[in-house]
């Protein structure tokens, strides 16, 4: 196997696949990347048991400027390479295996060998054949992955639960994670009818999401697969295969407040600097907690630290309704939720100290119908249960 | 006590003085920040067991708009506090605290409440008397201990060689770091005889003159004033005191090589750049050693991992003269010291595989008078030991 590549462009689809690569792989051939090179092209591939990234490099593509002198295919450890591609001292570079695996890497006066492994050894990735590919508008579904995905759940105790749940809908595609705790909701709209959508519903490893919108660039077409057990996105000539999660997620519509008794709006920059500041003696404390309350026309935070100290702040808000209250809350979490308003306005609803509240972006009764059924539509919600306090 | 201050200014020199705080200090008055307001000035003060910062804030420096209210003083937790007040909201803070040590931080709505440590518990920084302070060049010291600390040891076994030392010489400071494996040395230029400079030769403890480097700012001046035991600092307002390292510093005049078998001329950053590509090979073996070697006219470098691989790489150089060599050394070492050469060419005085290698700024036949003495005057030095393979 012998080629010669334009080694920034290489690099970049080395850095790609080896998003999939855990350095924790107990099965050794998956530290590596395998190359694998062909007439017309280049195949990189890195995988681990969840998620696999195959990345096509074509001749005839002027960037990657491939000049190809022998076929053949090659397993090299991905860190390792990837570090070194990435510190050669030329544009080019290029890299030889023989039979035994020695692979020559070399850039100007640089030549480095690797120990590699034999390609062939490297396992499968699932065949697929070309069914309905589902266009996913890129912008949206990124925001829906950053506003959604730390809810989901780092236990492998109840393995659905670290994922993110696509539920298909008439118009939209609904986005949910949860860790039980706490629960992030949002809407992609879609032009296909449920039906069309061609899924029910499905969960997606944290990990493949996270790397698919780390891979896809805002102005590149997502395209989706569902198969029975997997996923596969395309993006470009990257294509990511996902294992699903398997198992029943929990009918998140019935945990999502419909009523509240105490409604207070407030700018989510604004309720996010004071919860930032309340943690900081939250944190010295045994309990991570923070008190909300509305009392006598004014909305404050309380917090109180071990020993160390406390602190109390009354809080600028747009509007309040409904009774006083107090509830308390992990502000880590609540800080979470908060950023992924993006700074707009927000509904805290709350219906009493022991049940879970609601954030959703506020509606005033002067935005326009189309205002309102705009905010309706992304729908983005998080909802947090409180911390029981006594 | 009770002032109000304005909170940026306040919080840069409460930034100031918590560098001397430790997170680790075993006293626990050691882990606060003293506060101490009188009449015109409030005085912060942090200490470990090796360096005091002292930082004095007068009310007729209109930078702080101080407003005192009650003279008094207290101790607060300086991580906490420094915290607190770098996430207020408002340009201002308010400072109370009462005869039970509680103290109330106000800033706009948010109200901050910590339990202190009376003021008087507070260790007593050491008395000096207005002596003979020597001014310092700020930029030639600061880049001083950038080009040497890292040579400094971390290894407690011989304490003086945790510091750094200066010598007092005829128109001129030297500052030397060493940690018996390598040995870096720059010179500042002072326009005092070395009678003038009022000390013959110290230690200063590693974390001191960091903390000074990042105190002080290029446009003020630093004041030394060199006590028994002890060394001063004055920037502006703020003063930093340390202890000196006991011991005697090795006399490492007769460690610096005067000739050399092999002379080989390179551009230090296109050096850094070989070794640090050799440095991803060395770092996958048990032995982190790359190799350097004159011979055929061909300067190379060359490296080998732990099965994982190997690398050689001829290196362009500027000039070489002598004898063929092969010398071994330790490729994070080497990048340290290349870097204190800022780019500049360098030359690499070799004598032996087994003798200290010399890395020095580059002259050049062509060179001026002047800019040969400006080299030999600043004469940054730094000293690598060989690694012993067979």
């Amino acid at each position: 196997m012998k080629f010669t590549i334009n080694r920034l462009p290489f690099l970049e689809q080395l850095t790609n696949v080896g998003r999939a690569v855990s350095g924790k792989a107990t099965i050794p051939i998956l530290q590596g990347i395998k190359i694998s090179v062909e007439e017309d092209k280049i195949t990189l591939t890195g995988s681990d048991s969840e998620i696999s990234i195959e990345s096509t490099l074509y001749v005839e593509d002027e960037t990657y400027h491939i000049q190809i002198e022998e076929t053949g295919s090659i397993v090299l450890t991905a860190r390792l390479f990837s570090d070194i591609v990435r510190k050669l001292p030329t544009g080019q570079v290029t890299i030889e295996s023989n039979a035994q695996n020695q692979t020559l890497i070399t850039s100007g006066k640089a030549h480095f060998t690797l120990i590699g492994q034999d390609g062939s050894a490297y396992p499968r990735l699932p065949d697929y054949s070309e069914e309905f590919r589902l266009i996913i508008p890129t912008i949206p579904f990124k925001n829906m992955v950053n506003q959604t995905i730390f809810s989901a759940s780092n236990q492998e105790s109840r393995p659905v639960l670290t994922g993110l749940h696509l539920v298909a809908e008439e118009g939209f595609i609904r986005g949910v994670a949860t860790d039980s705790h706490r629960l992030s909701q949002r809407d992609v709209s879609m032009t296909e009818t449920k039906e069309e959508l061609g899924f029910d519903q499905l969960t997606i490893p944290k990990k493949s999401v996270v790397e698919l919108t780390r891979i896809v660039k805002d102005d590149q077409i997502i395209e989706m697969l569902v198969l029975d057990k997997q996923i596969i996105f395309f993006v470009d000539n990257v294509i990511i295969y996902s294992r699903l999660l398997e198992g029943n997620y929990p009918e998140t519509d019935r945990l999502i407040p419909t009523e509240y008794e105490t409604r207070i709006t407030v700018n989510s920059n604004t309720f996010h600097e004071a919860i930032d500041r309340a943690s900081l003696i939250s944190h010295q404390g045994k309990n991570n907690v923070v008190q909300l309350s509305f009392d006598n026309e004014i909305v404050s935070l309380y917090v109180r630290g071990n020993e160390r100290g406390e602190g109390v702040e009354h809080i600028e808000v747009k509007a309040v309704e409904g009774s006083p209250t107090t509830i308390a809350f992990n502000p880590d979490y609540m800080k979470e939720a908060l950023k992924s308003f993006e700074g707009v306005d927000i509904h805290i609803d709350i219906q009493s100290a022991i049940r879970p509240m609601l954030l959703s972006p506020a509606t005033y009764e002067e935005d326009n119908e189309e205002e309102v059924e705009d905010a309706k539509h992304n729908s983005l919600l998080q909802i947090l249960t409180p911390i029981r306090t006594h």
